[in-house]
């Protein structure tokens, strides 16, 4: 507990194999914040993230998807972020509201205005207090990956990974303030030193 | 297929014990229509029930509860109700957004005007053709369940079965043409009787 200041909330984002959960642990460490994840951090959200990421699972429709992502993110946010910022520590969550709107919203082509209120309505209207865009060309995510077995949404295809690319660009484009943009292809520690410059030059956390 | 003739969905609602399983299924029987439920009809479906009713399952927030429900409501739609309608077939669910309404809205006290936001997202706009509310004291559906092991919602103890009782009462209230209110406290063939004959009244199937 920190006398009542309430901790930040950072969202590492990007495309499959951008080196994003890397990028968040290292973040996290360098912030001393709690290191946490979607779909899946909770016992509620490992359920989940079997149902919506295993090949061999039952059939998900593009709305049933959408609705289990976002139950993920709820059931997040109440046992795991909420109570971690409500303490005073800072947060750095591998994946948040702006994986949304790129895969479901980019990539499967839904609505982004309906996705925008529903993403609202499950997270009680919670934003994060900075994104940060771990940039890579898509070729670089699916070769990164090559040889291990897909999920879901690696199985898409190229075509699909191009347009959440352009959905995670498009959403730091129209809101810079909020979003940190870092060339992610390049060596780890680089690219986690300009992150950590960057947040504490946003955020101002020594 | 009956010439593009698309079939008419009807709800069986109602609290817990009230015998709207047994009546959903009668009712499919008279009109030669296909017997579905939520939550749980499909693959998917099944493991969310799972999920939302044991009582040994993952803790589940009131906003994860809700898109959990919509989820699984929306792949019932895409893999069972709306495959089944467009075919011509009739189609009588126990449960659909009636109980929602009813469980979430009134029972959990979230607010009714966003949930139907929801609703409509996730049911693409459908709404039923008809719903029977089978209508019994929560007194009644609360001793019809004695010596059962209560699900979740029937966990909650009687202050919030009688809550969901009035959301029930008032969505018939509110929308006299899309609520058929049935007395569900007599015997099971009476009630049935009731309900066939006020469904052919109102949608006019021989």
């Amino acid at each position: 507990m920190t006398d009542g200041v309430r901790g930040r909330l950072i969202a590492v984002e990007g495309i499959d194999g951008c080196g994003k959960s890397t990028q968040a642990r290292l973040l996290a460490d360098a912030l001393g914040a709690v290191a946490t994840f979607e779909p899946g951090a909770t016992e509620l959200g490992a359920s989940l993230r079997h149902l919506l990421l295993d090949p061999g699972a039952a059939p998900v429709s593009d709305r049933a998807e959408v609705l289990l992502l976002l139950a993920d993110r709820a059931q997040h946010l109440a046992e795991v972020v909420e109570p971690a910022l409500a303490s005073g520590r800072w947060v750095v969550t591998d994946r948040f509201s702006g994986s949304t709107l790129a895969y479901q919203g980019a990539g499967r082509e839904l609505p982004t205005d309906e996705l925008r209120r529903l993403v609202d309505w499950a997270t009680g209207g919670l934003v994060v207090d900075l994104n940060v865009l771990v940039d890579v060309p898509v070729e670089v995510g699916i070769a990164r990956r090559f040889g291990e077995g897909p999920d879901r949404f690696e199985g898409l295809g190229t075509d699909f990974q191009r347009r959440v690319a352009r959905g995670f660009r498009a959403q730091a484009e129209q809101d810079p303030p909020q979003w940190l943009v870092v060339d992610g292809d390049r060596p780890p520690g680089d690219v986690a030193a300009d992150i950590v410059a960057g947040v504490r030059a946003r955020l101002g956390r020594a």
